[in-house]
C-alpha cells in the first residue's frame, strides 16, 4: 500500500468534495474536516492526529453504502470512527480523506430478551447495549474499559475485550451476525438472528477484529444470556509478582470457573493504591481480582473456594459481598489506567498476549524492559488471559523519552513473539502497531493477510495505512 | 472453478504417481487409489463415491507440506481426509488426485491440564480428545455425533456442533490455535495456547470450516475447562410440536442456561422410541432433553428449575440422576440417526439453522415438504440453537425417491433462507451443498467468499469442487 496524501490525490480542501458528500446525505449529515473531534482517538498521547477533509454522520446502511461508493469512485480514502477509545490510532485519519462516524446509527433494531438476542446499529454506546440487556434479566458480557464512550460497532471490529472475558470470552463471541458495506460500495449480511453457520467462509470473523480496513460494519445481532444473579468478587494482595502468579495459577489448577482474573503489578498498583476501595496493606506489591458469580448461593459457595485457593501466601484477601462494594471495586479497576497515567503525565501502554505460564516472567520482563530503556515500567489486566497492559510512563512532552518508550514497545513485541504470544489482545495493530505482526507471523500467512486485505478493498482506501501485516510486502 | 478428470490432466493411474510421492514421505505412507476406505464418506447413501489416484498417510506437518507442495507444483488434485464421518461428501475424492488422511497423525503434543490446555495432532479422534481431558479433571465440549469415528482436524475444519454447543458454542469456540500447510507448499501457524489474539485477520477463524479447501489442518491448540461434577438431564414428553416448542421457549424465558437442549418430533421419536430408556408414552409425540450441569447442588438445583418449567403441557417429565442412566440416555440420543435411517433403509438429512422463534414452523414445514413430495419426513437436533436434522426417509434403492428427496432438499434450503436462517449448522457445505449458499448471501458476499478461495488455493487444487459458494460465478 501507498501512502497518498490528503492534498494531493484526494480532493482535500476542495469545496466540492463536501458538496457531493452532502448530496447523497444531505446537508446536516456533512461537516467540514475541521469540526472538532475527528482528527484523533485515545493514541493521540502518543502525538498522532490526522486531518480529515470532511466528516460525514450517516444514519442508515444505506447512507454509509453511498458514501463509500463515492469515496470508492472518486479514490478518497475512507476512516470509519466508532467511540474514539482505540489506543492504536485505528480511527485518526491520517491520509485524509472522510471520516465516517457512526454516531447518529444508534438505533436498538430489535430486541427479543426471551430469545436472548438483539439487533443494534453499529453507533450504539456499548454501555447502552449493557443497560439493556440488564433491564431486560440479561446481560451482554463483553466489558472494555471505555464501554460508556465505545460503540459496539468499533468493540466489534477491534473485537475488544474486557477483565469478564475470562469466562465469556470476547466481543466476536457474542456477535451472531453483521451487516456490513464493502468496497465498492454494497451492503452484505453474515449469520443473523442464529446460533450456529457453517454454510459459507467465515466472513463474519473475517470483520470482526478488521479495524475498519475491510468493510464498515453498520449493525449487529448479538447474542445475550440470563445475567448472573449476583457478581461476589475476591480481592487479594500478595508481596510480589511470584506469589501473585501462582495463587493465580492455583486458581486453574483448583478447577475453578471465575468470572474474572485480574491483576495489578507493583507499579500499577502503588499509582491506584489510594483510590482502592478498603486499601492495602503496605508490603502489598501485587493485586489479584477474581470474580465468582452466577446464581447467589453458587455464587457465594465459588467465592469462598476462591477465597481458600488465593489465600496462602497473601497479604490479605478480602471478600465482597454488598452490591455498591462490588461496584466500587470495578469503578476502581476502570480508573487504573487514568492513574497510572497520572504518575508522570503520560503513558505508552500496550497489550501484549502471553501463554499463562508466561505470565509471571512477561511481569517481570515489562519493568526490565523499562529499567533498559530508563523509564518506569508496570503492567496490569486480565492475568487468567495472559493479556498484560505493558506500560511505559513518560512525560508526554519529552520527545526523548516519547523516543525510548517507542524502542521499549518493541521490545515487548519481541518478548511477546519469544513467549509464543502475541502482540495484541485487546487493541489491534491500527497505525501505531502497524507491520509488528511480521514478528508474530510466518511469511505465507502475512502474505494472505495482505491478499484478504486486496480483495476486500482493492483500491486501498478503507483505512488506508491501518493493520498492515508488513510494512514493506 | 473447472473441475478435471483424474484421468486426463492428473496423473491418475499413472504409476509415476505413486512412486513420486513414496519418494517424498516413504514406502509405507503411500497406498494405491484403489486401497479400501478412501472413496467415500458418510455421504455414500446419496450415491457419492470418488476413485483416488493414491492415498498418502503422513506422519508429520513437514510431510503434509512435501505433498501439498507436490501436489500443487503437479497440477494434482488434493482431498484432505479426517475420519470420514461428514454427511456432506466433503472428503470425497470426486476428482481423483490424491487423498491425504490424516490417520497417523494423532499425537498429543502438548497437554497441560493446570492450564486448561493440550496441543494435538489434527488425526487425532474426537473422543480420544474428551477422553484425555475427562481423565485430567477437564472437558473438551464439542461432542459431535461420531466421536469416536471423527478426527479433530475433520471437526475443526467443518467447525462441528453437538448437543452441548447450546451451553458451550461450537468446535471452533475451542480452538486457540491452528498450524495448517497452506499452498503452495507452505506452513503457517496461527494463534496458540493463547485465549485472546486480535493482531491479524482472523485467518483461524476463516480455516476453521473451510472444509480442506483452504489449506490442511495438522494441528490444534485446545482450549479446555474443569468438568462439570455432575450432568442431570431432563427427559419431557410433549403431545406435539407446539407443546414442545412452547416448553423450550419458556426455559429460555426463565433465564435457566442448560447444557443441552434437544428434541425429537413425531417421526423420530417414533423410529427410535422402542430403545428410549424408560419408554415413552403412547401419546408422545414430542420429546425434549435438556440438562443441568455443573458442581453437583447448583446442578440439581437447575434440574429441578428445568423440571418445572418443561412441566406444563407435558405428558411426561423426568429428571434422570444416576449416571448409568443418563450415559444410557445419549447413547440412546447418538443411536437416534440411525434409528430413523432403519425405517426405510435410506434417508436424506440435512442441517438447517432457523432463528429460535421459528422452530416450531421448520419442524412442521419439514413434514409438509416431504408430503409435497411424497416422503415421509421427520427431524430431531439442536432445538436451543435452531439446528435441525430435518430428514427424508427413502429406500436408497430407489432412484425416483432419491431424486425426490434431493427436490425437497431444495425446498429445505429455501426455507431455511426464507426464515432468516443457515443452509448448515453442522455439516458444511461439501459437494451436495455446493452452490447452495446463494440463497443465503448477497453477491458481493459470494464474491467475497469466491476471492477468499482464489488466495488460499490460486490453482484450485485443494479439495476441488467442495464448498462452492456458487456454481457458475
Amino acid at each position: 500500500l501507498t501512502l497518498r496524501g490528503a492534498s494531493t490525490e484526494a480532493p482535500g480542501g476542495d469545496p466540492s468534495l463536501l458538496r457531493e458528500l452532502r448530496s447523497l446525505v444531505g446537508e446536516g449529515s456533512v461537516l467540514d474536516g475541521d469540526a472538532p473531534g475527528y482528527a484523533a482517538d485515545e493514541s493521540e498521547g502518543s502525538g498522532l492526529r490526522g486531518s480529515p477533509d470532511a466528516v460525514v454522520l450517516p444514519q442508515s446502511t444505506a447512507e454509509v453504502a453511498r458514501v463509500v461508493g463515492w469515496c470508492y469512485a472518486h479514490d478518497v480514502p475512507l476512516v470509519p470512527r466508532g467511540g474514539g477509545s482505540g489506543f492504536a490510532g485505528g480511527a485518526v485519519p491520517l491520509e485524509g480523506g472522510v471520516v465516517l462516524s457512526l454516531e447518529r446509527m444508534k438505533r436498538v433494531l430489535q430486541l427479543d430478551p426471551g430469545l436472548w438476542r438483539m439487533r443494534v446499529e453499529a453507533g450504539i454506546q456499548t454501555a447502552a447495549v449493557r443497560r439493556i440487556a440488564r433491564e431486560n434479566g440479561l446481560s451482554f458480557p463483553p466489558d472494555p474499559g471505555a464501554a460508556e464512550q465505545s460503540h459496539i460497532g468499533g468493540n466489534i471490529a477491534t473485537n475488544a475485550g474486557g477483565p469478564h472475558a475470562f469466562k465469556y470470552g470476547v466481543t466476536g463471541a457474542w456477535v451472531t451476525g453483521l451487516q456490513a458495506v464493502v468496497a465498492p460500495g454494497e451492503v452484505i449480511d453474515v449469520g443473523g438472528p442464529i446460533r450456529k453457520d457453517v454454510a459459507g467462509y467465515d466472513l463474519k470473523s473475517l470483520l470482526i477484529g478488521s479495524e475498519g480496513t475491510l468493510g464498515v460494519i453498520t449493525a449487529a445481532w448479538l447474542r445475550l444470556i440470563p445475567a448472573p444473579e449476583v457478581m461476589l468478587p475476591v480481592v487479594a494482595t500478595y508481596r510480589g509478582t511470584t506469589e501473585g502468579c501462582d495463587a493465580i495459577r492455583r486458581v486453574l489448577e483448583a478447577g475453578i470457573v471465575p468470572a474474572t482474573l485480574e491483576y495489578l503489578d507493583a507499579g500499577s498498583l502503588a499509582a491506584s493504591v489510594r483510590s482502592l476501595p478498603g486499601g492495602a496493606a503496605p508490603d502489598a506489591a501485587f493485586l489479584v481480582i477474581s470474580e465468582a458469580d452466577g446464581e447467589r448461593a453458587e455464587a457465594a459457595r465459588l467465592q469462598a473456594e476462591l477465597s481458600d485457593v488465593l489465600r496462602p501466601g497473601a497479604v490479605d484477601v478480602r471478600a465482597l459481598q454488598a452490591r455498591s462494594d462490588v461496584e466500587e471495586l470495578w469503578r476502581w479497576r476502570d480508573g487504573v489506567a487514568l492513574a497510572v497515567s497520572s504518575t508522570r503525565g503520560g503513558k505508552l501502554s500496550e497489550d501484549i498476549v502471553v501463554p499463562l505460564d508466561r505470565l509471571a516472567e512477561a511481569i517481570d520482563a515489562t519493568v526490565e524492559i523499562g529499567r533498559r530503556h530508563r523509564l518506569e515500567a508496570c503492567s496490569w489486566g486480565h492475568a487468567g488471559d495472559g493479556n498484560l497492559h505493558s506500560t511505559f510512563l513518560v512525560d508526554a512532552s519529552d520527545a526523548a523519552e516519547l523516543e525510548r518508550a517507542a524502542q521499549a514497545a518493541e521490545d515487548l513485541f519481541d518478548l511477546a513473539a519469544r513467549l509464543g504470544g502475541s502482540i495484541s489482545g485487546e487493541h489491534g495493530l491500527g497505525w501505531l502497531k502497524r507491520g509488528q505482526l511480521e514478528r508474530q507471523w510466518a511469511p505465507a500467512a502475512l502474505r494472505l493477510h495482505e491478499q484478504v486485505k486486496e480483495i476486500f478493498d482493492p483500491k486501498g482506501l478503507l483505512n488506508p495505512g491501518k493493520k498492515l501485516a508488513r510494512l514493506v510486502a
